[in-house]
């Protein structure tokens, strides 16, 4: 039988697969490595903008998704830095097993990382920041066009545009999208079809749009962005005008990670 | 039925796998990476040299290789950056196809790369460039000694030569074909016995000789040649006294690759 | 049968398997890379420091673990640069037979990599050098608590806690061994508990104290040491008051390599 937390304990999660845990801090810190961490009694959250203040990327996992191996009396928010965290946690395998532990008294984060079967017990203490937390707009999400496609593909093609240009024009109708860029040398469009309905295993494109769109976006981002990919087999992209694009990654059955970025005016057509 | 190709155009090629066409490419640009790309209705031929002018490649792919995959209605040259071909080549699976097409007024090879089963599309205008062509003198390869070896062994053998000094003393002999080097602190010698001739795998080493030769060549240019490793199991070396050695790779059943050296005078015994 | 080797050679050993040697050579040149190796009719034996003079690495292979593979009239010292060496051991492959061959008269290494089946045989003269070679300290090692555990997980428990700080303190009683470091926003503690007695894989731990240790020491040094990890699955530590660390690999049943290194006296608790 599980005993009880001990009183003290104002925050601790498990996450019986540091695997997990491990991709979502380097899907987080390739944006921001100095984030605050929202802990409430249903959801763990993080809200952050890259330095440049031009991104931003929001983090949910739900309590419940983690079953009795979660528990927070109150709300609490932890300033974290996500490049110590990455450190330590690179110190475990894959299926080891990580606890985070947080006091409410207390400037650190515990990490416990096990490995039963070894009889090795790592603890680690990390430094808590006071960062200082400005309310992050939030954006609506109602898509005029929305692809949802493989998310190694779409990390593919953002790194290959980006050898030969900056910014990427996508362009969405109903037969296709495609991807193009302008360099000195050489200019290249990349474009997917909507695979059939039938076939819907990870490679599969599927396309909904309301009306054909076309927006200009920093490849630099979608490469930052695209660090998420472990996390998922597949990316939903949803675009719409005057609206950030969103970039979203399902976490498993736990929650999301989403990133939003303005589209480049001057280069729209 | 494979429709006529418009009349436009002037040159188009099909690689059923990129592969080939990256393996080609990487093994001219090591030489230089800005070259005039000859195509005739029979052939397409590359012939540089490296920037010092001490070494030539030549390249020959024959037209009829390619089957009805091929067309070119009049000899066309065309001025390719090699470094930025292999670039949008990388966005290629090895086993996509790949055509290449050229128009007689037209200024730019279009890079059309094709994965079916993905329904992806990939296009690219790569500005072609005027170039100097000064014709370049022919070898005669009638050689006094030839020796067939595996390519990633002679591959090694002057990655690991490279490492002790700058030029090796290659040596044939009916019983052997050997390898010097001298170096501050260490010399080394490799030496490589023909193998019986029913044994006739790849590794297998065969050797003909008319005369005995010695000659010393700069490891670094050999090791630049050993770029073309991955085209071909065998390379096929010929040296005769006061010409230029000869590394040869055929490429599958369409054509060859070779590179010429000249004997370093000073250092021949 | 095996010819009589001829009189003027001093010394001559066969290595069968060349990745054995490349993993010795490995293993003491991290500390020193030029060392005086001395042969003898019992036993091939290097003793060098590091540069700083804190560190010591003592080798011993036993000259009957090579059978009749070795010979040696009396005794000598080769002067070595062992960067050298290792490069010259990277052209054979793992399992190509290494000889090394010394004469009295001469000051060079003849290192001779065969690979029969190939029918390539390869020669090398190694320049030696005159080092000056002082007297080393030789160390009691009667240990108070001595450690036995996976040579792969003590390797990653250096590197890891290296990344957070430069000084570990191991700390050893009957239940577990424990090494802690201290850094500016993480620390971090790693413990292992010893195995069941009947599970006696290379994974298991075991632990005797006869009394509890607790010790300072730079991770610097530990991580140059557990580059010998390949030479065998385990490891042993030894640690005394008063007395350097001593980290022991066993080289299959031909001998050993120890390191020693000094405890840090102002991180002592």
């Amino acid at each position: 039988m599980r005993q009880p937390i001990a009183q003290l304990t104002m925050f601790e999660v498990v996450f019986s697969q540091t695997l997990l845990l491990k991709k979502i801090v380097d899907a987080v810190k390739e944006i921001n490595d100095t984030v605050s961490i929202d802990v409430s009694p249903t959801e763990i959250s993080i809200q952050t903008m890259d330095s440049s203040r031009v991104s931003l990327v929001t983090l949910s996992l739900r309590a419940d998704s983690f079953g009795d191996k979660f528990n927070c009396d109150h709300p609490l928010t932890l300033g974290v830095n996500l490049k110590t965290l990455a450190k330590l946690l690179r110190t475990a395998s894959n299926d080891d097993q990580t606890t985070l532990r947080a006091e409410d008294e207390s400037n650190t984060l515990i990490v416990v990382i096990e490995s039963p079967k070894e009889g090795k017990i790592s603890s680690f203490e990390l430094k808590l920041m006071d960062l200082n937390n400005e309310p992050l707009a939030v954006y609506d999400t109602d898509a005029k066009a929305t692809v949802k496609l493989s998310s190694a593909e779409f990390s593919h093609i953002c790194r290959d545009l980006g050898t030969i240009g900056d910014t990427v024009v996508i362009s969405v109708q109903k037969e296709n999208i495609s991807f193009s860029v302008n360099g000195e040398e050489l200019s290249g469009n990349m474009s997917l079809q909507p695979s059939d309905a039938v076939d819907n295993s990870d490679d599969s494109v599927s396309i909904e749009v309301d009306e054909p769109i076309e927006q200009s976006f920093a490849l630099r981002f979608l490469n930052m962005f695209t660090k998420a990919t472990p996390l998922s087999p597949n990316v939903i992209l949803s675009l719409s005008p005057d609206q950030p694009f969103c970039i979203e990654y399902q976490i498993e059955d736990a929650g999301h990670i989403k990133y939003f970025l303005a589209p480049k005016i001057e280069d729209v057509e």
